[in-house]
C-alpha cells in the first residue's frame, strides 16, 4: 500500500517543494491548508492551484480563527511589514506568529492520525528564513517526540514521521531543486502583504528575490511590469 | 503584577476545578474554550458560565472546524459511546478524538505567548480517565519541552508553565477539592452525549458518578427525575 503524507501547504514556495520532494518518494500526498485569519487569503487561492498541480489525493483548507487572539503584524494591515536584508535572521521579527508551526503540525498530526497516514511534510526552512523560534531542528524534534508520546500509532511503535526536506537548504537550492520538480512557481505566493503584486520590500519577498537571483532564472510570479517600491 | 493563566475549559468538572485551583494561586485567568465540532454543544454553554463563576478576565471561545478531518465516536453522532466500568483506561476508547489535546495546548500556548501568560492549565486526570494517549505525564512534559524550545519566552529563558494540579487526584478527590473551592458543579457536563440530562452510560457519566458516590455527596447535575438508562 502507497504511504500517505500530510503536506502543510501554504501557498509559498517552500511547502510545495517539500511536498513535491516527498511526493517523488512515493508518498500520497493529502494536503492540509491552514487559514489562521492572516491577512495574506492570496495564499490560500495559491494553495488549491499547487495541490491540484501536486495530485494529492485530498484537500483541505481549515478555518481556525483565532487572529483575534494573537499579536503578529501578519495579522494586523496597519502594521508595517518591511524588512530590512541585513536584519533578516537574527532577532525575532515583528512578523513572527505565535505558537503557529506547533498548530499547523497539531491540526496535521491528528488528521495524520485519523486517516493513518506515516508522515507529515512541513516546508520549515534554517537558512534562509526569517528567525521566527518556530522553524529549527530543536522544534521539529520537540514536535515527533510531542507525536511519539501521544497518539495511538506513537504508542504502538509506528509514531508519525516530522518529514523537513528543505530545512537546510538555500533559497537557491529550493529554486533549483523546485525547477528540477517542475514545481510552478507562478501559482506560488510569499509576499506578507496581501496585494495584487509582490510588495517586494518584506522578508519574504526579499528572501524570495534573492534566491532567484542566485539561480540566474527569473521569478515567473513577476510580472515585467510589476511596480518594485 | 499579577502572573497570567490560559484556563483551558471544556465546561466538565476536572477543567474548572483544575482552574479554581491555580485561581487559588493567585493567577488570574484567561479562559479558553475550543469547540471542536463535538456532538456535546452543551458544554460550551456551561464553559461560559463556569468562566463567570470563575471571574475570568477575558474567555475566548474559538470554533475550530475540524470534525470532517478526525475520527472519533464523539464526532459521530451515529456512534454508540456506551461504556463499560471493567475496560475504562484499559485500552484507547473508540471516543478517543486524535490529538485533541496537542491541539488545544497548541492554542493556548499561542494566546499565552501573545498576552504575555506564565503558564496554561489544564484538567488532564491520569487516575480515574478514559485511556487516551494524550492525558499522561509524558504527553504534558513533551508539550512543556515544546513550548520550551519554539516561543518567545522559552528562548529567552522563561518558557510558559503547563499546569495540571489534578493529574493525580481521583474523581473523588476532585469532587472534594472543587467542593471545598466551591465549583458550581451543577453547571458542569460531563456526558459524551448531547441530551438534556446525562446518558449514565458514557466512561464520562460513569467516572463521575463514582466520584460523587465515594464523597458520599448527590451530584447536583442530576435531577431527581432523570431517567438514567
Amino acid at each position: 500500500m502507497t504511504k500517505k503524507a500530510i503536506a502543510l501547504l501554504s501557498g509559498g514556495m517552500d511547502s510545495v517543494t517539500a511536498a513535491a520532494m516527498v511526493k517523488k518518494q512515493g508518498y500520497d500526498i493529502y494536503a492540509l491548508t491552514v487559514s489562521y485569519g492572516q491577512r495574506h487569503a492570496r495564499e490560500i487561492e495559491s494553495a488549491k492551484r499547487l495541490a491540484i498541480w501536486l495530485g494529492a489525493k485530498e484537500h483541505e483548507v481549515v478555518d481556525l480563527p483565532i487572529s483575534r487572539l494573537l499579536r503578529s503584524s501578519l495579522m494586523n494591515p496597519e502594521e508595517d511589514v518591511t524588512s530590512d536584508e541585513k536584519t533578516i535572521g537574527k532577532k525575532i521579527p515583528a512578523t513572527y506568529v505565535p505558537g503557529r508551526n506547533a498548530i499547523l503540525l497539531a491540526i496535521a498530526a491528528a488528521w495524520a492520525e485519523s486517516i493513518g497516514a506515516e508522515a507529515i511534510v512541513m516546508g520549515v526552512n534554517v537558512v534562509d528564513y526569517s528567525g521566527y523560534p518556530d522553524c529549527g531542528q530543536n522544534f521539529i524534534d520537540a514536535f515527533s517526540n510531542l507525536v511519539k508520546v501521544s497518539t495511538r500509532g506513537g504508542m504502538e511503535g509506528h509514531p508519525i514521521e516530522i518529514l523537513t526536506p528543505i530545512t537546510k537548504m538555500s533559497k537557491a537550492d529550493i529554486v533549483r531543486k523546485g525547477t528540477e520538480l517542475g514545481v510552478p512557481f507562478k501559482e506560488t505566493w510569499s509576499c506578507y502583504k496581501g496585494g495584487g503584486e509582490p510588495c517586494g520590500v518584506c522578508d519574504s519577498c526579499i528572501l524570495r528575490k534573492k534566491g532567484f537571483s542566485a539561480v540566474g532564472i527569473p521569478d515567473p510570479a513577476i510580472s515585467k511590469t510589476s511596480s518594485k517600491k
